[in-house]
């Protein structure tokens, strides 16, 4: 068999208070695990592509808890086993304004952060539709830095399109080291997805929507842009041509993952066959209905989000 | 000691996740019970009617739970035990737009659905001021049908007050069925309860509230016939006039049950002496108070009901 | 790929209180699922060999429910999902003497008593190594025994190793409904798995362990016999000889799933090559490990049944 | 309706940690509502009598909190709200040896050590077969020692059997104290309850068993009495004649309201017509039962304590 | 070690119902402590003072559990053990609209109402910088009403700053009581903080915020005045000029002790040598982020403070 | 204020499932923070010693986690908040026999590694009556091998009674690591505690408790041995005389901690000047208390550590 779709990246474990406790009070955390690409594979597992996240992980009961968790949630799992590095962790605090929702992170001396090509399963990224990865693997470390180039690379060798998010992570990189990386990696990327803010800041690109889709595509020759911007919608470029969906109406009640689940249902339909339009809007649908589901993944059936396209949900259903 | 009102119908467990997680990935539910009917009897007892829930349950632990918890929360209760049938339950997922809350029943082969008038403490029925049930129940069997036809008849034939709503669950029947049996139940009824948009689409009356109500009366010559409207309020309507109210501002935490909080708040005023007019407030601000508590039942006292009529609600009080 | 061992049978959601309290009392409880042949299928997945569960499911949030869990406990999965039949659950109440555990079905109507053999992929059972079910399977429906029959015969044409478990529960059917049924069923079996209590009351058999075993071997040509005697232990007999195996010392936190854990480390072991005594060591080992476990599968892993066969469990390890 | 039994005395709220956990860290309590004398109207109400607790309670969510749960529980409830004094607690952390159980009483100025006859049911008193109180209920106000005295009176008048538990407790009086008031009421008491520990320190009779309830019957022309020895058993005398009782062997999870279970069970057997032994018998099964159930009261049913009395309990039951 | 703040007042237990369930259903309560001068305390201890809080505790697990709580949440502790008087309670149900939030206060008696001078740390005082109460410590008993007096003057002896918050509570004493023992009062309090309506309806000052601060530092030479007029935001009077503050926008999760997070951020920057208008910022934040959090202290930090303040709240950080 | 006990050491964060349940499907944990130092200054805390716990802390919500639950306990806090550097965690799996309670570490990184001596508040050091640390502290970094060898000889130069615990971990070095290091801070310490495993297996010394303590006071010069024993107790060893002390009985509900209780009482009383035979009794006392309550500190009060030397734990008191 091989899959539609591969996903390469970190997945740490998340702890945080119910509510919205403080952790220096709490006395117990939820436990759960997520990471931007095995998020993108729960998320387009769940709608029906056959997806395989790969990583590398500690081979212990933490490690353990990672993999239990995706293959319960839908994504297929091959990861490295390894008997050094740390299970990255991070802590989450839910919060509205003024306080705000905030991350801390303890991720530092991460299994994954060892990962080189040879610990990933090549040729499942060669025999697969797409490939993607997020702009938080290479900032994790300088072998990541390099083994997300070789996957690309091989990727982009075997005919598997590559997706790319740029995803920029200000506790982890600045402006001007995520841009030189990035740029490095974009000759071997096909499908780019970058928020309108990343694209200001990050890539400098200082223009609406349509623009930086324009000029990103035309400067590294993306086949595919597509530019995400909150609640404002997205935009997606291709041979010339932009088109653009807003974004669904939605009563937030955990907002972590709305990106990814916009680039999971975006991937379940355009790999699936769907036109640019049909997966921003699949995309758009799925990510409102993540912001209803606690924790990180849109755990949703295709059902579920074809309803939002037809503009049925809300009420009481029985 | 006869009884205010007496109430007949399915009382189902209700599991359901915390907060807004997916039925799919909870580890643990919580574990209510509740249904229209016995729903109406606690609401109403609370607020000082004797009520009393008539029902047929299986003798099990499960059964035990659904008279626990009535008696617990203020109605009497009469049940035949059976040594067959099941417990019917439900499961809940609570959510906010696009996803909506979802019911999964899982009632079929419920004890219940097997009671027959023998199965019914009919003394009580006949002593009693009202009898309610609602359209759930004949929709549950056949046999459930018969029975509620014969205990409204024999309602009918001991001066008690017949109260009817409508309730229509598109999971249980059709339109074109519900209307079907609930014509043939109507003769019987004294006082008819409806949602403007159930009169409209089972019953096939289009017009607005006043009409649908005027409509009814004049065809099945009900005595009273209330329509319920959501946030638009409710109208009243008896021997050719129409009273109306509004709903009451309420910030929702549990939406499920406000129909029935409505009814029981409306029947223990209405029942008390109170005018159409009265009771129709009070049934509102029951409503309205409902929508605060988790679960299907409005707990709440007279004097909160009553301070929500004069408008105190809202603040710390301390 | 084909699969190292692939069973057949229902899967149930357990519905517990916490602790030892009450169903008529509890307001939340724990939401798990669990049934003999999926059990086996995780425990001996987890301990080494690729495994498969087969079943039917109704295609709702309890079905998905159900495949998450197993998925994420280490099983493969492969279900026919089903428009029509419920969900099977069961109601745990947990207590120590005199009140004992209390097991309350509602199983009836589920969706897996209309399988079919053409609801199952016959071709991984072809494939297998071994293919295992239990006397809970045939004793659900007509369809069921028959469906048990086919498929058994249909393993042993494919040379399929068919491992059966008695499994005998009273409140399914009578000692000589069973007896009648399984010895219809025992020409296709090449492994018999039998409590020595079921061997006396069920296929009336009242001799000691080793007897039991013999008789039966020789009764029905069965390859191998297991008798399984609680804390006694358990015996092994092949090819004429018998070896036995004294359970391990252990802690109780929850008996549920005792035997199904023996199955799993015994045929892990066993169909990893090991000889019968061995494989009879590996599965008193998982056995006792389950008993420190919640809920009914061994989450636990293959160097920790090691450590139990070399003694080394029962200290604090930092 | 009259009722097979009437208790009176003070229900207080139950605020626990969790497990073993100290009340000082404690984030959450679990909240219950017990006292002795609701305890065995529960008890006996589940086991078949009509039973109905009496008392005084402060009209509040607290109040009401504590008729909630007993209705839920199998208790007819009969009480006089009160606009003044408080609703009694007590915070409870369970442990084993050697820091042991502890309670901490915060009950002071309870709205029951306010009344008088005039607040209770004194025609359900009187009609009723047996009327039950014991030793914490003159314990807690001067006034509720005259109350006491003068409901027992009361009974006696009416044919009512008075039914009295010593039930001494050291944090709410001496033992000399207690002795004046308990001797006080004793000549209006028909069956006498004690524990052998009571019986010594208490009413300062140093002898065995059979001993205690002789002379206690004997001074006070007691026409039953039963004294209570923990694991030891129990021992009840009668016309000059004694039986005795062993305890039935149990898994202690929540030994609180052992007595009380065995004073449920006892009457429920004995007041449904029992023999002495019979209903000895009966109680010590349901002291035992309670103590597999978390809380104050034995939450079983007859059938359970039937079982326990074929022996059959303690097994997995499925 | 001299603090720059010592506080004097009752801390009870708080004991409320998960979410917005209702006390009489409730089956386990969360266990806080919590009180406005131990909120101060916190707060301001938790924004740079070196705090004291100081008052009289029963010796028991009770009263532990309000000094662990309190030196866990950063400030210290000065209590008195007493071996009498109970440890005052309160039960808090939230609710939005129409229902409020509505606290049963259960603290009559409490040790803390016959704390004399003799009781408290005086030289703590006398060496303080501030000295701060609220008028629900004299409306407690005439004890402290008498204690109130003296501390307040004692601290006046030693040019200790005095601040005093109106804090009325209706729930404890009407207003013509509060005016009353308040205005006694006046004469030692340096800086006096008012609710507005408290002003108009307690103090009889029916003016605007600026007004009630200009009239009432002229009555009674109070150095400042702060008036808080909650959604409003607050003013501050000194020396003839007021200042005033806007509320900051917030989510509101749990606004119990909003009023005592403004007075403690106030103090933190006032008593740091901030400007009023600083000071009154600092609150205001204070309060904001307080109402993000569950329970009745803004466990907070200064950069979180400062933070508000910049504007920069509200979005994930990552 | 001087310190009669100033401790040095790494507190971790705790998380564990909740009961029995395993990590990798645990979907909550339970939240503390412990570290055998800390434990230490906790206990003695509580049983009426001043002390203070000293050490290097990151400077987040994780770090302040620590401080909080620390000085909630009891313990005075002085650590040095650092910006760099992890907060060590561990994941703690409790399970009887024969699966044992298993600990994953993840403390590699924690800022405590890079504490040097200028971290710490050595004047305290210097006025304290005794300052103690554990084997686990040079165990974490070679910083850390050097800064306890220069506390330690700094509270020797200061005549601060120094007391060290061997406290061998065998996750954290192997045995011939740890002798080697330990033996070079031997000459430094004036109080020695040992597992009679910990002499054997690290120190060499293979004879009995009084051989072992005997042994290292003439190899060492050490002014007391202290040898734990587990269930067999412990003895200690001065000036040439040994005492023995059997552990009191006790129902196990969370072992971890047992050692650091029994040196927190052993020093509670022994710095409060009693002599060494009622040191011993006291921590053993200590210890036997701590088995019943969950975590890792003896969260108890003198009284209670008093009772159990008298022999009067263990029933309900009430």
């Amino acid at each position: 068999m091989s899959y539609d779709l591969v996903t390469f990246g970190e997945t740490m474990l998340r702890l945080s208070p119910a509510g919205q406790e403080r952790l220096e009070r709490a006395g117990e955390l939820e436990f759960r695990a997520a990471g931007a690409e095995s998020n993108v594979a729960v998320n387009a597992g769940r709608l029906g592509l056959d997806t395989l996240w790969t990583s590398k992980l500690p081979d212990s009961a933490l490690g353990r808890k990672v993999t239990n968790t995706l293959r319960s949630q839908g994504a297929g799992v091959d990861v490295a086993w390894s008997e050094t590095g740390r299970q990255g962790t991070y802590y989450l605090e839910q919060a509205g304004r003024p306080r705000g929702t905030n991350v801390v992170y303890d991720r530092e001396g991460a299994a994954v952060t060892t990962a080189t090509p040879a610990d990933l399963p090549l040729d499942e990224v060669a025999d697969a539709d797409a490939f993607y990865t997020s702009g938080i693997t290479p900032a994790l470390s300088a072998t990541l830095e390099e083994t997300t180039a070789d996957v690309l690379a091989h990727a982009q060798d075997h005919d598997t399109t590559t997706v790319f998010d740029v995803n920029y992570r200000s506790k982890l990189w600045s402006h001007a080291e995520a841009r030189d990386v990035l740029e490095a990696l974009f000759p071997d990327v096909d499908v780019l997805v970058v928020a309108e803010r990343d694209a200001w800041e990050v890539l400098g690109v200082e223009r609406d929507a349509a623009g930086i889709a324009q000029t990103l595509a035309d400067e590294w020759d993306f086949e595919t842009v597509v530019v995400t911007r909150g609640e404002e919608g997205a935009l997606a470029y291709e041979s010339g041509d932009a088109v653009t969906q807003s974004a669904f109406e939605t009563d937030t009640h955990d907002p972590i993952g709305t990106g990814d689940a916009f680039v999971g249902g975006y991937l379940a339909e355009r790999l699936d066959g769907g036109s640019l339009a049909d997966a921003l809007a699949y995309g758009a649908a799925t990510a409102a209905l993540k912001r209803t589901i606690p924790g990180d993944v849109a755990l949703v059936t295709p059902a579920e989000v074809e309803s939002v396209l037809a503009e049925s949900g809300g009420e009481i259903s029985r």
